[in-house]
Order: structure tokens, then C-alpha cells, then sequence
């Protein structure tokens, strides 16, 4: 499997998530983490979205809630792993990413949010931007029509109400 | 109550809660959130304490694990709020702090690991390091007994061994 087919499969793992979690009310923001050492069939490790609205979480974020998902692993795992979100990932979950040295970030679209890439690149973690529309288009849905929740979810006051 | 009496309380929830995660075999590092508004009565809003080895949880650090407990909290929250940890904050949890913006990071000791206090500090966050005697020597002991649960909490190799 070429690293692109790997990245459409992780993307898709992580698009899948983020509308289960839309279809529930909460914020659809999906992720996945990607096991592909060199010589080796990918292994989907986990996949998981955003749980802020379905378990009132202040912590679950997408990526944070693939890397609970997957559990507890050695730091080798972690370092042949690709993590796969539908939006750009937030101090939190850059500093998950960098805590664990995962050396490849692959996310969905940077329209509506742009968290920590810079970060991570200057870490030298590889962060690949793909512009997926149908992550844009869930996303912007969400923002118009949960605006205090999203805001939350990013530690931001809700422009206008607060 | 002068800020050094909300910082004496604040540590002491969360070396309590070091102490308990020790006590059950966990990783002990414990972490407290205290909202105190100025002309408040300051409220211990949560403290909790690492569940890497009892929840079997690769994200449930310290303060990743108050910041839970905490729950849903709207922005302004945060920006009251002083975070207390026995030991110097991963990058993981660094990032949690930046996200939520919660403008002071108190630390027990950074003997036994430094995180991402620099990072912290250039973002504007106030970080003090109380240099506890008692945090100190706790983490010591467990990163004796159990050196590849401490490792793999900082995503580490354990030297010699992996
Ligand atoms: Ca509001
Ligand atoms: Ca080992
Ligand atoms: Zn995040
Ligand atoms: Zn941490």
C-alpha cells in the first residue's frame, strides 16, 4: 500500500468519526491513528471524534480521543504512526502529538481553524494539509449552527454573546 | 486569601492526589484547578491525578485528568484560573494550558522532568516552580520502581531495556 492509499484510508477512518459524531449532536471532528511501520500492512490503531457535547468532556477532543482509543503503547508505536484529523489540531492536541513523536500529521482542511502546525513543523513533524471539501463543509455547517459549543471547544469566547 | 495561600491550597490537592494515584500503583502525579476571580473566595473547581496505569489511559495525565474532572467550562473560567501540578507539564499538557489559556501554571518540582515550560512562558503564561520536597522525592521512588510505566507516560524508550 503506497502512502497515499494510507493517508485516504486514515482520512476516511477520521471523516467517518467526525460524522458519527455529528449525526449525535457533538461536534464532528474525527480522527484516527495509523500504525504503518516500513514492510508492513497499515493497522488502524483507533479512530474516534470529538466528545465535548456526548460525554460533556473538556479533554476528548478528536485526536486526543483516537490516541485514548488506542491506548497504552510503547514509544516505538507512536513513532511509526501517522494521526489523521478532519481539522487542524489545537495546542492540545499538537502537544499530544509532540509528547508522543508522532511524526506525521495529516488533516482534513486549515479553513476553519489553524492550530498548531507551525509548531509542529518546527519540531520537524511532517503536517500534510489535504483541503478536503466534505471536512470543510461539515465543519462550517457545524460553526453556523452550534457557534457557543465550538467556541468552547476551543478555550474562546462566543463572539457577540459572552 | 492572599494568592500564596490559594497556591498552598492548590498544591496540597494536588499532591493528595499523588499520593492516592501512588497508593493504588498509578504514576504519581496529581494536579488541581483553582478558580479564583479576583474578590472571590477561591474554588478548587477539580483535582486528579494520573490514570495512565489504572485506566489503562495514554492521555489521562495529571492535569489532562483535572481539566476533565473540571468538566464543560465556558472560556472565562480558564482565564481565572490557576493550574497546580506536582510535576513540570508535558508538552502534552502544556498544550491543554495554551488552549484553554489558563494564564498561571503552578509546579511542584522540574528536578525530575522539564516539559514545556519554556513554551509556557513565551506564550505569556506566568510558571512557578515551588521546588516541593515532598513531589520531588515521591517521583523519584516510582521512577525507581517502575521506570518503564514512566517512560512510557513521556513517550520515551526505557534506557536499556527497549
Ligand atoms: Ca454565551
Ligand atoms: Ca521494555
Ligand atoms: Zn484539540
Ligand atoms: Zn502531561
Amino acid at each position: 500500500m503506497s502512502l497515499q492509499e494510507i493517508d485516504a484510508l486514515g482520512l476516511q477512518a477520521a471523516i467517518a468519526q467526525a460524522k458519527k459524531s455529528y449525526s449525535e449532536g457533538g461536534i464532528p471532528i474525527g480522527s484516527s491513528l495509523v500504525h504503518h511501520p516500513k514492510g508492513s500492512t497499515p493497522k488502524i490503531l483507533a479512530a474516534s471524534h470529538n466528545q465535548r457535547i456526548q460525554k460533556e468532556s473538556a479533554t476528548l477532543h478528536g485526536e486526543i480521543s483516537a490516541l485514548e482509543a488506542a491506548g497504552r503503547l510503547k514509544a516505538q508505536i507512536y513513532r511509526e504512526s501517522t494521526i489523521y484529523t478532519t481539522l487542524s489540531p489545537c495546542m492540545m492536541c499538537t502537544g499530544a502529538i509532540l509528547l508522543y513523536k508522532i511524526p506525521r500529521v495529516v488533516i482534513g482542511e486549515n479553513k476553519n481553524f489553524v492550530g498548531g502546525e507551525e509548531l509542529l513543523k518546527s519540531n520537524g513533524v511532517e503536517v500534510i494539509v489535504l483541503e478536503n471539501e466534505e471536512c470543510k463543509e461539515l465543519m462550517t455547517k457545524f460553526m453556523q449552527e452550534k457557534p457557543e459549543e465550538w467556541f468552547e471547544d476551543i478555550g474562546e469566547y462566543t463572539p457577540g454573546t459572552d
